[in-house]
């Protein structure tokens, strides 16, 4: 079936242009013309005449040119729906042949004429006729003798005069540009952009604005705000006697616009000129409802505009560009929130690499935590703890890092690891401290035994060698990159409590200590959605009781040693409690299996020796012992509460007597205690009835009552499959999709990096799974989960507490499905909260329609 | 509510008798009075009778005694639902007083009369007088003396006089029986054995046939065939002058039913109540159609017949007595399906220990592979092979198996391991062997440094020491245990060929090596339904070629190794074709990670560091490189598939190359090819594209063609919830059931055996889940998968291939949920054809009704 497409149509204010028919720029040409502004005269072709010129078909040449006059000077350029898709490089001067050009230089000069003419000529063999660029070398590219040697050259390779009549070289230039569109390069190209197979393309053929000539004539750009941080500030540059893009392709010959210390400006040198464009480009500002670029020639000191774009910005720039667009009336909050990526959100939480300086790039890993930092390297945790002792900077570089790294962690200023995914250890852990993390970055090898790292083009890194860390796109860089800070700032504040008025799902944050709590507490979480209280073991003093605990033959050794734990646990929770003020702290009981709260390595395993005054062998069996083949699949979560309740009965204790304590101080404290890894409607029953017995003990001790909430958390797919008959136990059901995704593909997130790429690569899953929810399986069992766990139970809350979090597309799926709240890392908070009230306003926005 | 009971009433062949209100006792005993057998004169206790009598409420004890006389002789017996349920103990000779002993010194002489008396004061005092056993020690028991010793001794603790009054003696004798059936012991006995909580006690009062007297008087049992075999033979015992179950209490004094040589016989001292005897008791098989055990009594000569009991029988004689029940025409042949315990047929297929001999148990463990050997303890593969080759039994000792065991339990008559589950390696690989095999035996400790096994007794037994393993219950027994053979009998042939006529549901062998397959066939596999190459690569020369595969740098070394392997896979496939005749061979594509096949322990790294002339630090690395966290969850199934897919391809060339060299010399070969691991449709589409490729590769260059089936394990949860887009791209879907629990649960069926025994203590689970399907869990992603996949494709082939293809309740799963076949270990198949006949007929009976 064809397509019936309009002819080629002048762009009046009444015209039939769209973008989803004539592309993005005609449109915006159109709303120039529309607002009156000396727009020079324009043509739009749509995408179905451009489809058809590239399949040999083209429009009515006549009538395109009729606008144009009899000795029309054009410039085609490329307008496809999305600027983003890319298109081909437009052609200037299109009509130049010898008649125009015995014109051009009685009216602005033969250098400049023949500039004009030899600049066509040049673009039209290469772009047109196809031939090799390399043919102008050596040739002369000044006056008429230079000119007559170009054109001779054309004639030699083609054998054909160069084309005189402009149809003929308009028809050329539309299909050349037609078929760039259409070859299998430039669709690659689009569609990893996010272009659809069919996208198409239009073209613009407008009349030259010459910017050469008599009186002040040039060309340039402006705007009106700073793309780096969207602060008012007029930047742009302007080249007299030029065309096109030149005044940025020469910068040092080009000026600035506003007046400036470094240099002359247009303002200097046009004042009114100056003043027309700017007030032109604050009327767009208004009429566009966007902070754009005006793209401009001056003829004989007239002002024509060429074109209007949406100016590039930074994360930074495009909050402080959304919210003031909004603060002066021109677009609704709710638009200003739509505006800004979320993900870009990230960015200005933390510390990046600064893109405008060069960088040595001799690694590339995994992105596990964005942000950037830079410090010597160092290669175990010992090392990083004594480098903060001396108060110097440091990068952890690991094979991989393991619960007893943590400390290690605590004092690096980022981490790089060889091995390891988006959820390996590494990754969560410098997620949850903000660190920078590239992990994964297999192309190099960290040798223990010597500590180095060699890379993979062959040096050789040392303890004390400095890198820097750009966790925000898996980059080591060689030495101290400069880095720009991060940038909380008051547009960005207005941009989130806007948000936060708009949203209507919770957001509270994964936060282990009570430095995370902070920090969750300064980006607004709602609470705390996930408190892993193992992290709060591996303090050397705890690890030893803990150890000694493990170790424990008899009952009482092993009660003795959870009295000892009893009020460390205990001072946790005030302390947490405290700093969230009243809001909801969700504890996990202990999940990890025991073991891995003993050491590895020998030396380790000497010194716990000693500690527990144990002869070596025993400590060595007792570790064999307890190893595990899969120890994601083993005596893990809920089971250690089966089988050794007393830890679990220690910990509900330090909750409640922690409760009593912090609730003194102010208002009451409703703690929520959750049990990981449940399979089994038993096991919640179990713990339960411990976790009741406690409270009673608790109440009846000190004669005081509390409330708590206990729930599950849902990490198994049968838990989800039996939420009906889970959830009349729980108050609540937190669904933890990192372990989750694991037990649904049977994918360890540690072991997944190994091969994940390659499946990402080959399209075997569309993104890695731990860092997209995958909402066709993983997401099957949540939905599962949550409708049988709500039909069971109405007040049933549900939440989700994985990596995934604070993914916008997570947070989608969780609202569709009814979620209370989701859970994140507390730098992925703002994401989170920001990317929730798009979603509330898109929704509104659909009923609105 | 108070249940309306009838009145004790009178046995004859009209009265109302069920086993659902008097028990099974009861129902019997009327049967035979129906049969005109010389039972003594009956009355049967309903349930709501005796229940009464516990709680106090007496029957009307005049209208009980009426059909007993003035002067009644009675015993009572309990009479409870089933027989298994136990029940208090037979009282004999209620109604004796001082006035009956005149009459019996009289009738049958002072000591006989005498013993009677005695008999019944002694069984009164202690269960109805609830007095001290010991009371009589020290008594003489003989005479008029003796009788008055113990009456006296009655009198003095009790403080009061022996009951003369029968209706007072069976009033206590009746409610002692009924409150025994109430006690709290009894109860939580019989409800271990199934029995109801509301599990209803009835009681017969039976006229004594005293056994005691002039002329040939006794008592004993009587049955026409073996306990043992099920083979026709009279056995039982009598003893003159003997009443109950005295004859067998007294086997010394008791005699032979039928003519022996080995010492005097029924037959022999009173030929014509021997015939009596066996008349009744083959009346009796044919109108009870089951056969029976004959209780009796002559009095001077006269044969009364007290009970009939279904006689106790091993596995091996059930079977016999079915099959003879339903030749002879007494029952239908698929009522003798349903009388065979599937798992019976376990038993008949392995040498089992002789349960008369006593035995001294030093270890427990999980009974993981049936069947019993013996020979002595090694701890190591090589150890094993030793033995083997010099041709001794040895039972191989290990904390757990691997992959490098494989070898060493070939070579082993038996194995035993500390750790492991149900389907830990070693269960598994023991099952598909057919070895004994105990796993999990925690209480004992392997000590691999000095090669010994300490037990929980403390006793040390070192390698050379002569152990037996039971695998059917698992046990280890001190030293050689005399052993029962299998029996294949052709009884049991007989049935399973009914078997197979009735059931609707294929059955299927795991095999993966030609021994495999022949027993498979043997035991009338219809096919393989899983064969697990990767067994393939664990013989000697293989290893190291396929460890050379795993180090190759390059390319090009991977693929020569590839090559060499190739003809070896070839020989496995054309044998396995060949052994299958035509039946289809299901082939799993390589599915463990590749580290698997690499050493673990020093002195194998150093020889393959030798084999592949590398450094030996290289090897180390390389391997420590390629270890896994979670290796379940980890580089394994079609992963291996995606990201080296020549290993795939060389898979199945060797296939396709077999298929050809098989079918020329008989029925073409149609093989099926199995992707593990799958969880997502892309996975399938890849390997499928190469395998197609590679097919069309063979047919090119041998010039012939062949067809083969591609499918799919569902071994991840995504996999079944992800059945509708993988069924378009597979032939079949296999539920690998193994996997696909430990996914589904988030637990390793390698470490829950150190907790699975508290889980199913604790009721979490209701059993071990690799042991029994989770229906509510694993199930619902079994029928999700299967209703997707069939919806998606009507002609898909779905089936089972986990450990829990043979189990009883999973066939009825997957049968239900229209599975096409089950496959399982090789000895499992008999079970599995069995189970599955049951399950036809049981439905055909179901809609008969």
């Amino acid at each position: 079936m064809q397509q019936i497409s309009p002819p080629p149509e002048q762009i009046t204010p009444t015209a039939e242009i769209a973008t989803a028919t004539h592309g993005g720029r005609a449109k915006c040409l159109q709303r120039l013309v529309r607002m009156d502004l000396p727009v020079p005269r324009t043509v739009a072709l749509s995408f179905a005449t451009v489809h058809k010129i590239a399949a040999g078909e083209m429009p009515d040449m006549k009538a395109l040119l009729a606008p144009f006059g009899d000795q029309p000077l054009l410039c085609v350029r490329p307008s496809s729906e999305d600027p983003d898709w890319g298109g081909p490089g437009a052609v200037l001067n299109v009509g130049m042949n010898d008649a125009l050009y015995a014109d051009l230089c009685k009216k602005i000069g033969t250098e400049a004429a023949t500039a004009v003419y030899m600049r066509f000529v040049q673009g039209y063999a290469i772009h047109v006729a196809r031939l090799d660029p390399d043919m102008f070398d050596g040739l002369s590219l000044e006056g008429h003798e230079g000119l007559r040697q170009v054109l001779d050259a054309y004639e030699d390779e083609t054998e054909e005069p160069f084309p005189q009549d402009p149809e003929v070289q308009l028809s050329g230039v539309l299909r050349s540009m037609a078929r760039a569109w259409e070859g299998t390069t430039a669709r690659l190209l689009r569609q990893a952009k996010g272009a659809p197979a069919d996208a198409g393309l239009g073209l613009v053929v407008q009349e030259m604005a010459l910017g050469l000539g008599k009186g002040e004539c040039g060309s340039g750009v402006i705007q009106l705000v700073s793309s780096a941080t969207g602060l008012p500030r007029v930047t742009g540059r302007y080249l007299s006697q030029s065309q096109g893009r030149d005044a940025l392709r020469k910068e040092g010959a080009s000026i600035y616009l506003a007046k400036d210390p470094r240099g002359p400006s247009l303002e200097d040198l046009a004042p009114e000129a100056f003043a027309q464009l700017i007030d032109y480009t604050r009327q767009m500002r208004i009429r566009l409802r966007e902070e754009m670029q005006t793209e401009f020639a001056i003829e004989n000191g007239q002002v024509h505009v060429l074109d209007g774009v949406r100016i590039r910005r930074s994360s930074r720039a495009a909050v402080r560009i959304a919210v003031a667009l909004a603060e002066d009336g021109i677009i609704p909050k709710e638009e200003a929130i739509l505006r800004v990526e979320p993900r870009a959100a990230t960015e200005m939480l933390h510390r990046q690499v600064d893109p405008d300086v060069p960088r040595e790039v001799i690694a590339r890993g995994i992105a596990a935590s964005p942000g950037a930092a830079h410090g010597r390297v160092v290669f175990s945790s010992t090392a990083a703890q004594a480098a903060a002792a001396r108060g110097e900077l440091c990068v952890l570089v690991r094979r991989e890092t393991t619960p007893e790294d943590i400390r290690g962690m605590h004092a690096s200023a980022a981490v790089l690891t060889e091995r390891g995914g988006i959820t390996s250890h590494a990754a969560v852990i410098a997620r949850g401290l903000g660190l920078p993390c590239v992990v994964g970055a297999s192309d190099m090898k960290v040798n223990l035994r010597r500590n180095t790292v060699a890379m993979a083009d062959g040096r050789v890194l040392k303890e004390g060698d400095a890198i820097t860390i750009d966790g925000t796109n898996g980059n080591v860089i060689s030495g101290e990159a400069p880095l720009l800070e991060a940038a909380q700032d008051d547009a960005f504040q207005m941009l989130m409590s806007w948000a936060d008025d708009l949203r209507d799902i919770g957001v509270r944050a994964n936060a282990d200590t009570p430095a995370d709590a902070k920090i969750a507490r300064d980006f607004n979480a709602q609470g705390i959605g996930l408190c892993r209280t193992e992290h709060m073991f591996f303090d050397p003093g705890r690890l030893t009781v803990m150890r000694e605990m493990i170790f424990a033959a008899e009952e009482a050794d092993r009660q003795s040693a959870l009295d000892q734990l009893l009020p460390m646990q205990r001072n946790d929770f005030v302390e947490l409690f405290r700093i969230m003020q009243g809001h909801p702290v969700c504890i996990r009981l202990l999940d990890p299996p025991l073991h891995e709260f003993l050491p590895s390595d020998r030396d380790g395993i000497r010194s716990l020796a000693e500690a527990l005054d144990r002869p070596l062998s025993d400590v060595e069996r007792r570790i064999e012992e307890m190893s595990e083949y899969n120890p994601m699949l083993g005596l893990r979560g809920v089971r250690l509460g089966i089988t050794m309740p007393e830890i679990y009965d220690m910990q509900a204790r330090a909750i409640f007597e922690a409760v009593l304590e912090a609730s003194t101080e102010g208002a009451a404290v409703v703690p929520e205690i959750m049990i990981p890894l449940v399979s089994a409607k038993r096991e919640v029953e179990l713990v339960k009835n411990r976790v009741e017995a406690v409270a009673a003990a608790v109440r009846t001790t000190s004669g005081r009552n509390f409330n708590y909430r206990l729930g599950v958390m849902v990490e198994t797919p049968r838990a989800a499959l039996r939420a009906g008959e889970i959830a009349p136990h729980a108050a609540f059901l937190s669904f933890g999709t990192n372990d989750l995704t694991q037990m649904t593909y049977g994918l360890s997130r540690d072991d997944a990096g190994r091969f994940m790429q390659t499946y990402v690569h080959q399209g075997v899953f569309p993104e890695d799974p731990f860092h997209m929810l995958d909402a066709e399986g993983v997401g099957e069992l949540l939905k599962i989960g949550a409708d049988r766990g709500r039909n069971a139970r109405k007040d049933l809350v549900l939440s989700i507490c994985g990596e995934h979090g604070g993914n916008p597309e997570s947070i989608a799926f969780c609202r569709a499905a009814g979620f209370d709240y989701v859970s994140c890392s507390p730098f992925r908070v703002p994401v989170a909260r920001l990317a929730a009230a798009q979603l509330a306003v898109r929704d509104r926005l659909k009923f609105a329609d």
